[in-house]
């Protein structure tokens, strides 16, 4: 080692970026690996999980798990093992040298040899008047979660998509009414999903309309939504370019987004880790089978940042404990080829 | 459908060959989806997670959990949800045609419209005395899992390949001493692992050894083992021919097995589902990503049969659930296929 600077001293084996399941899996792993890992929780702590309720497909609890208590004990769990935690949202990555540099939004820079992204994937915003000021407050990203808050109301879903119909049919069992509003003709659920929401009686749908201003307040919740509409689709767009539209505000209690996802990857732009077209991570696979390496030697991604398609509690879980397996054997060529250098060159 | 035999009416939707984590996690997201899968039970029910005694690394419990307490979680969850589970070997698998036929080795003959190959692989045993009895006692096939219950022991790791080297490696971290018993003078492992293996100062080699018995009970665990040697190698054998061996007992805390694994996949000998050199199977990617499609349209991988390299419980629950989400997509599209080809052909 380097003894005529201490620079070795403040750099971490392994940084783990995020902190819901597939942060947690890798966590546990890699602490139990004695690397001694630095986990960041960011905006989201504990991530999409601690928007859930109930979680009944994750195996081993055979009458299912509360997200956040899963999360909780995921975190008791990684502790125990000598994993640290701390808030901070890295908002710039310097990769091209060794140890990589990570800038946080707090002003920190952290330096690790090892990198696992497991930042996620955030619900999508609507982009309508007023959403900043009622999310939370009658204006929602998860069903699950505040659907029960609705009981009687007569709720909007934003979608066209299959999550979009789950939360449409789980809300009916709450809302008098639901109303999907999508803003072209076709949906794009499958034909099994539309078809169940369309068959439901307390499931319409307003095709070619889109959300344009939600009303309320905090004291009084959502109250109104204002809708646009046109026959050839996207009224939105059309509303930019200046022609007309039909423009009505309904009367509801509540709003749901269901629009997709955002990978957090924010981050990683300008680096040369390779990402698809919406910002998932892509991973590597070796003789044909899959791994988390990503692009830059060293950087490896796990849960939903890579996965578009799957997104499950388990899977993700599964893919942090990958993800810490394969950071331990990079750290271990890493280290040879270090101590083989220093022998090289006394 | 066809009306004029009663051939439909005993066809699976999606039978799972297996019932270890990754079948059971199949299971469970199966069910949910109202496909009634059927679980098939092999040889060893639950698989290689009832060998292990305490599971520190699967995600969400936080104080660990017992391995054949987190398998019967798993089939009360699946079993909640309408999964059946019955004892069964697959003998032979017809994939040619739909419905896929499985002959069982009790005579019986199954049809499914999508089968999901979870049967595992069987870490190999060596033969030595008492090793049925302290299985999971000290005695393991898995350093990751168990590893870090040996925490100043000396230990044992029987092998002489990647991954002896790989566990040997890891079990250094915890325990004072690792000796590497190898029947032969010559290591399989690649030269890098063996080299790594080899420079570490806690690791040690026993040249032309075997392990003849090991010693302890279930309250104390391993207590020690007797190895025998030969200066040709390969002792187990020479003994077994009445030539004089060097006879020693010594005394350690664990013993790992790394002689290797093989996969379950024998029943699928002849059909098109690809397999490596070693039996294990391929799956297919798309868009770069890992999907649990094997080469077969409408069968599926999951768990250690497809992964010769991670092996973790967690992984396995987690490609459990994508085989179980990649069948539903099938069969829906299959039914579509189905539905379409009746209105052509009335």
């Amino acid at each position: 080692m380097n003894e005529e600077t201490d620079t070795t001293a403040d750099v971490r084996n392994v940084v783990i970026v995020g902190s819901g399941v597939a942060g947690l899996s890798a966590a546990v792993y890699a602490a139990r690996a004695d690397l001694e890992p630095l986990v960041l929780e960011g905006p989201e702590p504990g991530g999409q999980l601690t928007l859930t309720t109930d979680v009944e497909n994750y195996l081993g609890f055979s009458e299912g798990v509360g997200g956040m208590e899963l999360i909780q004990n995921g975190k008791d769990q990684a502790t125990a093992f000598g994993a640290e935690f701390t808030h901070g949202t890295v908002e710039n990555a310097t990769l091209e040298e060794r140890p990589f540099e990570l800038e946080l939004s707090n002003g920190d820079t952290l330096r690790t040899h090892a990198l696992i992204v497991a930042s996620g994937a955030s619900a999508r915003w609507v982009g309508a008047d007023n959403e900043d000021k009622l999310m939370g407050y009658g204006l929602s990203t998860c069903a699950t979660c505040d659907g029960a808050f609705h009981r009687g109301d007569d709720v909007l879903v934003i979608g066209g998509g299959d999550s979009a119909m789950e939360e449409a049919l789980f809300l009916a069992k709450f809302a008098d009414s639901v109303t999907v509003v999508h803003r072209r003709e076709n949906l794009r659920a499958s034909e099994i999903m539309a078809d169940r929401a369309r068959d439901h009686e307390d499931i319409e749908f307003r095709w070619n309309t889109e959300l344009e201003a939600i009303h309320g307040s905090h004291e009084e919740g959502v109250t109104g939504a204002t809708l646009v509409s046109h026959p050839d689709g996207y009224p939105a767009e059309k509303v930019a370019t200046g022609v007309d539209v039909n423009r009505e505000t309904v009367d509801v209690g509540g709003v749901f987004y269901a629009i997709g996802h955002t990978p957090n990857t924010e981050f990683l732009e300008g680096t040369a880790v390779d990402r698809d077209e919406s910002g998932y991570l892509h991973t590597r696979t070796a003789d044909g089978r899959a791994t988390t390496e990503t692009t830059v030697e060293g950087v490896f991604a796990a849960g939903d940042v890579a996965d578009p398609h799957y997104q499950q509690a388990i899977t993700a879980a599964g893919t942090g404990s990958m993800a810490a397996l394969d950071a331990e054997a990079y750290l271990e060529a890493f280290e040879r080829t270090e101590e083989t250098a220093l022998e090289v060159s006394p």
